[in-house]
């Protein structure tokens, strides 16, 4: 039998043992609650609306098993879903809840374990890390020129609010700068949402429905396209960034940006002050800048990211271990199955009928991107 | 020459003159402002970031020209643009903001007003009715009965709050019955955006464009997924929704949705209350009952549109007057040709290649759904 073209994950987490040791030894959100019942797994409180007294202990929050924090469960995972190479990431809320001073030692901790975690699998395992982005600016900097001293670190993962107030923080500067002259890729994902007031009062019947599917894409969105119009594009054309579920809903909503952003050029006076869009357009940066996972549960997405960013920037990801099966002890993951056959099936069928472009998509993207020997 | 086909325009707003005058005598948020230069049109003050007494009142809130109030003005706008037919709407904030004993008469006066501009107009205006939603339902269902009268109202427009509260407030229930059997199309359409601490510190120097190309999308997204999840299609199978914006983002996280309501039916314990799905899955829902406007600037929007609903399913629309050109006096409006250009042009450029499609999209849906008689 011909061998299979490998199949690369870029975007699948873990909680390493050192995070959760961090996460148990707290007692106010982001924190691991441990239930009396030791058969039962820890729940992570992640959300000030998980925190909550009234539920019994094993109601709150989400119930963290070994797939979270386990390598030995990646690898099982990866061999029932054929994936050759997964590049790790830090589930969220990474480190960005630390008080400044410990940022950076519990980033070279975290970062260290996970560049072992790879050296111990080769061509199996690599890692995007993560940056104590509470630390000053000249400590996260001092962390992100050590990474390059890490092999397996291909890059790094970077929540929506940079250093408290957004991507569009002109105090990220020497971050970027840092970044863009590492050549180090930028996995932007999401972690905070919407207001929960947006959901209504009825909210709680659907579940983490809302919030989940919605509110992660819009949060997204809304953090690239500030990142946009602040001119971080202009300022620092080399940085290349990699946004989580496909762009949120960017490719879908790139033409209203563009037409929005052209509009307000028509009448700046009216906000008092002079209102210019990006010198690089929007389409421009998503052609250059941009790649998108393929983490989007239908053809209809992969089509619309293929679209706006090229196929070549386009690749597979499974957002393990989030999303597992309905049934326990089911070894085959729908909705990896769901991502897999939207790239690989045709135009017939859900898929994207993405044909050649499938196994640059499913693995030759990422290999080539971040110069991954896999097998 | 043969006669070209018609092109209907679907989304297309106007604030009659009777509804400037309510706006008129309101002193609060919304309201019209005058400005002491008469050869200045007035400033509509629409949100209450609007209502900004520190800008002065010629930067306050928007222009509200002629191009928003006058009929002829919109019948010269479809001449320059070939429009064969306009379905007219009330914009936002239509009547939601009234005291419940004063939306009844206004929503009479005002639907009686859009009849006659139907009427005089024959085959070139029909429209869309408000509904008084502030009024106790009796009173909103006695105006639906009574729009059975007003032989060129085709539908209704309606906001994403309902009664207040949402789509998914179980109290619509007999509006949503009498919708469906007087058989009126709901065009469902943002006003409200997202909450402004969304956009962060430096939003002021994006003007609009945050709350304009992203709150717009995702406020209808959330109000439309609030309303599937909470079963209105499973109760009212009838129920035709145009959504406007090409559904906001529904076409390109519908997969997404559909994956986390499917994993949520995993858990339902976690939530202390027994979650499910809607009977009628998304993409039943997406097949059957909803409608789609083409106004989403771009080829990959329409593309992601027509495979959803399907392409006798998706309605040209302008936004008109919103998005005018950038240069004073310029006949041809960008907004509307970004539009056109993205239904018809061939897969190679920016257009959705819609082929035979392309006709039913730009004025053929329209006229079946509708029973237009047009020219």
């Amino acid at each position: 039998m011909p061998k299979e073209p490998p199949v690369v994950d870029i975007h699948t987490h873990i909680y390493p043992p050192t995070y959760l040791s961090l996460l148990r030894s707290r007692k106010t959100v982001p924190y691991l609650l441990d239930l009396a019942d030791k058969t039962l797994p820890p729940r992570l409180i992640i959300l000030p609306s998980d925190d909550d007294p009234s539920l019994p202990p094993e109601s709150r929050g989400r119930p963290i098993d070994v797939s979270y924090s386990s390598i030995e469960e990646k690898l099982k995972f990866m061999t029932n879903h054929h994936i050759t190479t997964s590049v790790i990431s830090l589930a969220n809320p990474w480190l960005d809840f630390l008080p400044p001073e410990e940022g950076p030692k519990w980033a070279t901790t975290i970062n260290n374990e996970l560049e072992s975690l790879s050296t111990c699998n080769p061509g199996k395992i690599y890692a995007f890390a993560t940056l104590p982005l509470s630390a000053p600016p000249q400590a996260i900097i001092q962390e992100i020129s050590r990474l390059k001293t890490l092999p397996h670190i291909k890059g790094i993962i970077l929540g929506t609010t940079g250093l408290g107030s957004g991507l569009d923080d002109p105090a990220l500067n020497p971050i970027w700068s840092s970044l863009q002259s590492h050549s180090l890729l930028i996995f932007l994902h999401p972690h905070y949402g919407l207001p929960s007031s947006l959901y209504g009062p009825r909210a709680h019947e659907y579940g983490h429905v809302l919030p989940l599917s919605l509110g992660f894409p819009m949060e997204t969105t809304i953090a690239f396209t500030r990142m946009w119009l602040s001119g971080v594009f202009d300022r620092y054309p080399g940085l290349k960034l990699l946004i989580a579920h496909s762009g949120g809903t960017i490719p879908f909503l790139a033409g209203r940006i563009d037409s929005c952003v052209q509009h307000e050029r028509h009448f700046p006076e009216d906000q008092g002050t002079k209102t210019r869009g990006p010198i690089r357009s929007l389409d421009t940066v998503l052609k250059d800048n941009i790649y998108l996972d393929a983490v989007i549960y239908s053809g209809t997405g992969i089509r619309a990211a293929i679209e706006k960013v090229g196929v070549e920037k386009v690749l597979f990801g499974t957002d393990h271990p989030f999303f597992p099966p309905l049934e326990e002890g089911e070894k085959k993951w729908k909705s990896v199955f769901t991502n897999l056959d939207a790239v690989t099936e045709g135009q017939d069928g859900e898929g994207a009928g993405a044909g050649a472009g499938a196994g640059k998509i499913l693995g030759g993207n990422a290999i080539e991107l971040l110069g991954l020997e896999v097998g």
